[in-house]
């Protein structure tokens, strides 16, 4: 069998990769806010799995999507990534909202309980991420997905390491 | 706005919901080593992340992926999401292959450490899960995902309610 | 070496384990309630790391204390396990203040995230833990400590397994 | 009422705090063989819950301890925190060992599975601690306690903080 090559890089319109000079350039707020109204192009993932980001504020992030048949276990309901593919979503983006320019971070760990199956029927459903606590190394975070009818989800916890870049 | 309708259903060839009393009628691994073999139709997000179930017996489920563009996050690393997911899935299915016919089960709550980041040139990844406690309603499970060099990208624990059918 | 006997059983005073008749007629709120005005014997754990339950009300349950020395590691704070103790104790009562009589529950998993260091310099230290999920068969729950000051110290959230007694 | 003191400090023979220049001339392993073969002060909470560090080598601790009434918890059973306490010593122990002269760490996180009930009839139970991921800035390690007769107690991981002193 020959080698396995790298998947060919390509990305659908309005998504991408940020050239690391732009991202040491902007502040975490200043980030997100391009995600948010499409001056930037957002995480090929979002488009994956269908979610985009709505609203960022400092320490505060909300993702919302539409769970589609694509994200579902063969045991009937969506698979318990999407939930936490969103909580990791939301709860690191609560921590990147915080951050100056020249300071990047990596989520070290998130922590995820799925207290409701998600469904195709689940309608468009909100993923909310907001700052606990702001540390100069180590910062945290928690999250909390609600459906159409506002009933939880899920919920979770982040650890995010901050660094300067 | 128009009420936004449910996505419809539709599935790749190879993919799909079991129905639920094939479900019932099956075994842990019985169902697994279905999806394993191809004769059982397998998880649709296993089609959009790019993954499959490779190897299960009792008690342990390996996985392995390819990781794409299409789950890369805008800073330039594959999205925490996928290991989570991968971690997810082969946690669950190690209980999972424990559990006689007419027992279910739900995924109560994951916890995953990233140690390592993920990318396109991370060749193929394992995500391999084994049972730590096998207990009558609450059952508990380890993960890790390696790359292609055997380097840990990340690991991960789980607990699980278990039910009759 | 002759074999290791059992630890005699004895409690200081107001301290204790309750009789399983009692524990099965009362509520959970009932029984928080007792411990709380010391109608019933409080947990003898308590009375060695020494804090107790200050408040209680249906999902909501505080407990303080103060640091002393016999809580700390030889590296010069208080040992995490004091958090981690003051953290299961109130994420587990907020989930046991909202159950009815003849239903009992085990803590399955706590997360706990050490923020700050604990000294005996922190004065009386709060944890308050609060019900977020309260589910028939699993309930979730998280808690936060804080200093006199009301700095956060730690936080966590927790899984509890609900059953009929 | 006065406003409350600082609880006086003091140790039981063989426990105490430790000189932070003594902290900094030691690499992680020495510090534990000390504390292991007491020539170095023991964690005062060690006196208080009744453990001991048993064994210690590179990526590895061994606590042992027998639990006593004075850890119960009212409804019949030793409180979860001694568990907790038990896993956050020989998870940090395990990070610790590898760690050279000069380095610090602190513990960002744990999570502990509790699986079966310790008791005063548990006998001498075990906690070990063994390093997963030894990273510069951030390890992580994992954590078993097991009874006298082997039985799976609590497991759980640990991530901690790297840092040069």
């Amino acid at each position: 069998m020959d080698a396995p090559e790298t998947p060919e890089r390509s990305f659908p319109e309005g998504y991408g990769i940020l050239d690391p000079d732009v991202l040491k350039s902007l502040s975490g707020l200043e980030l997100l806010r391009g995600w948010s109204d499409g001056s930037l192009p957002s995480a090929p993932i979002a488009h994956t799995l269908g979610f985009h980001l709505a609203e960022v504020e400092e320490g505060r992030a909300l993702f919302v999507g539409r769970p589609h048949w694509g994200l579902y276990n063969p045991i009937g309901s969506v698979h318990g990534g999407y939930a936490a593919t969103l909580l990791d979503s939301c709860m690191s983006c609560a921590v990147h909202s915080t951050l100056p320019a020249g300071t990047g971070y990596t989520t070290a760990e998130i922590k995820v309980n799925f207290v409701r199956a998600i469904s195709a029927d689940s309608g468009e459903i909100r993923a909310e991420g907001k700052l606990i606590h702001p540390g100069r190394r180590l910062a945290t975070s928690e999250g909390r997905i609600t459906d159409a009818q506002g009933r939880l989800l899920a919920h979770g916890t982040a650890t995010c390491f901050v660094f300067p870049l």
